[in-house]
């Protein structure tokens, strides 16, 4: 590395993407810690069996990349059957879009002007090659918002559309505007615009994904589906066709494709889970899927009653708790505990029970992976097991810190 | 933005910093949100009385860069007083030093060989350039794995060297050996290999930062001195000098400022400052500072009891709390509730009170700065307040995602 000159940043993320490159075909320990890494053989059994259902029910699915902000694995996921993805934010859905990925869907509410602008762009973008941009409004102000920055981009052409959902509030108390009524009045409003097309509702409830109960979920998402049928039908006793309801997330998505309603699932985490995921009750109508993201970590530090190691804040999320530690065959049986930004302290699972040694690599299980995943510029794809395996793959999360 | 190529992460990268460093000179309405956003003049005036402080007293300043992560904020420090700075990782030392800052001690312990044979390439070429490396040590392990790098990366030259701080355990349960016999035996296994240069104790105590009363933090820091003075005695009585003790955070420096015994202190956070450390009971003995890091963030959805604004834990770090809405002069009174991701739901603070308006621009102090700094790839300084003021400076975050 040179430090009398000062490389641009640019020149900078180019060596660093060409030395994780150099990683493909080394064994797991030629992975420098702490790092995020996929068991591929576990994302792909996830794949799978998120395809198999959404095939078997006749729905379409729309994964959610707010979980991976990855072109590749968008990409994967569209192989596999999806009809594209769904993203939380304008830049992320620029990012992937600059990545290949053409069927879109921001599923959340865009108002800043200069926000707009881009959507609008992204639009003509994506329709230029085939591709479908779809955003999701719940407010007067952002529909028509959205149709003056689709006049702007479309000029004197006519034909610039853009897919519009409108974002019913099921349950979650977030976004979205009341179902019934107040949604009524949206799509007329929508319906008077030609370069806006009505798509459909956005009916997806948050909450409900982490209730630990089946019981409480099924709950939840019947309510969700009573309010979208409720506001299906208002809107069609107005002869306005509802073309879709689209919804659901890795908690809950064999309650929403079991009532009839919704014709499209947008689950995102069932590809890597997280320990969060894994307090919930299993529902046996659903595909149980394997965690197949880890963190990971090296012991750092040893002393009489814990260990430490590299792995804090700034490698795992902790909004949905610490990470959990995954012994492989022989390691000892740990407890993270919460060490700050750059450490985790680790103790022995029973009292007394063994620690592990300096320079021990651990393994762990995020609490939740989306904002995991958002800390880390790439994901090192392992084929054949995290103890014996190979890298396969050095996957970039394209969208990282894509927040605007 | 072409959709039709796959521009590559360097030429993406070169584009954002490009619309970034545009922004100079327009107003704070420009910044697109959610943003991190520094208020200069804050910042400028916290520089400035820890640099006083730092005179004052007659110690040397090593501010702790694991904060900003920035470059250039690294080098304003040194411009102000600072002899170098601190760092937790090798790869933010790497990234750092490729931004031009020539004094750098990683006050933290690095175990891995591929790590260990980067540290010493590091130690050569800031030496190279007049200037110098540093790094913390607790292991015998650590020590000898040290010494084998240096050897390598010196060759047959016989001149590379490396400050080397044994780092004790002075209260937090963390990293560090205990402090005494055990510190001494680390301390005499250094002074054998010639490229390691025993430099002073590294005894920081992280969990006294943010004790919330004066009483608790002095007798918290009152241990910590004892611990440093009764090491130092032990390994001066083998006839090693001690040259320096360095440690001391945000919420404590005037306290080892006072013992006598460190020669140098370690704040970060006192740049910026955070929702956390602003709970804790003001020490009379240290300067004040001033909130200086906001997240930008705009209303995106509004209903009956609640608003939602477009920043999440994907926008600020949350294990120190959420953030605290910071109410610029005839701002509603708001208080901020985990809406997830991307999403944060605001609540009138006093009942029935109002809530902000559709599009309405809002102001966070994160509870914790630091992982906060880590999720951006830019911060925003902005001169003469974040009501009317201007953008007078981008300031990328060098080293953010830098963890390895």
């Amino acid at each position: 590395m040179s430090i009398s000159t000062k490389p641009p940043p640019e020149a900078r993320a180019a060596q660093a993407d060409a030395a994780a490159q150099r990683l493909k075909g080394q064994p797991v320990s030629a992975i420098d810690t702490p790092a995020l890494v996929i068991d591929l053989d576990a994302m792909d059994r996830n794949l799978h069996r998120m395809a198999e259902f959404a095939k078997k029910h006749d729905l379409r699915w729309r994964p959610h990349a707010k979980l991976h902000k990855s072109a590749q694995l968008a990409r994967l996921q569209v192989q596999a059957g999806a009809i594209g993805v769904c993203v939380q934010k304008t830049s992320e859905a620029e990012a992937l879009a600059a990545g290949g990925v053409r069927d879109i869907f921001i599923s959340n509410e865009v108002i800043a002007p200069m926000k707009l602008a881009r959507v609008a762009t992204l639009a003509r973008n994506l329709g230029s090659v085939g591709g479908r941009l779809a955003v999701a409004v719940d407010s007067m102000v952002g529909a028509l918002g959205l149709a003056e920055a689709m006049a702007a981009a479309d000029g004197s052409a006519g034909r610039l559309t853009i897919d519009v959902f409108v974002e019913i509030d099921v349950g979650q108390g977030r976004c979205g505007v009341a179902p019934g009524a107040a949604a009524l009045e949206l799509v007329q409003e929508i319906e008077r615009h030609r370069t806006l097309v009505f798509a459909g509702l956005q009916a997806y409830h948050g909450n409900a994904q982490h209730l630990r109960s089946v019981h409480e979920r099924r709950d939840a998402i019947a309510q969700a589906v009573d309010a979208a049928v409720r506001t299906r039908q208002a809107i069609e006793a107005q002869g306005i066709p509802v073309g879709l309801v689209t919804g659901a997330g890795t908690g809950t998505f064999a309650l929403e494709a079991a009532s009839g309603v919704y014709g499209e699932l947008q689950p995102g985490s069932f590809l890597f889970m997280d320990a969060d995921y894994a307090k919930n009750d299993p529902d046996p109508a659903q595909p149980q899927f394997d965690q197949a993201l880890f963190v990971k970590t090296q012991v750092i530090s040893v002393a009489a009653d814990h260990a430490v190691c590299d792995a804090g804040h700034k490698s795992h999320a902790i909004d949905s708790g610490l990470p959990v530690v995954h012994p492989l065959p022989g390691d000892p049986a740990l407890v993270f505990e919460n060490g700050g930004d750059e450490h985790g302290i680790l103790r022995a699972a029973a009292r007394g029970g063994p620690l592990p040694t300096l320079g021990d690599t651990l393994w762990l299980i995020p609490g939740h992976c989306d904002p995991t995943v958002n800390l880390h510029d790439r994901m090192v794809g392992v084929r054949g097991g995290l103890a014996h395996g190979k890298i396969e793959r050095v996957i970039r999360v394209d969208a990282r810190g894509a927040v605007t």
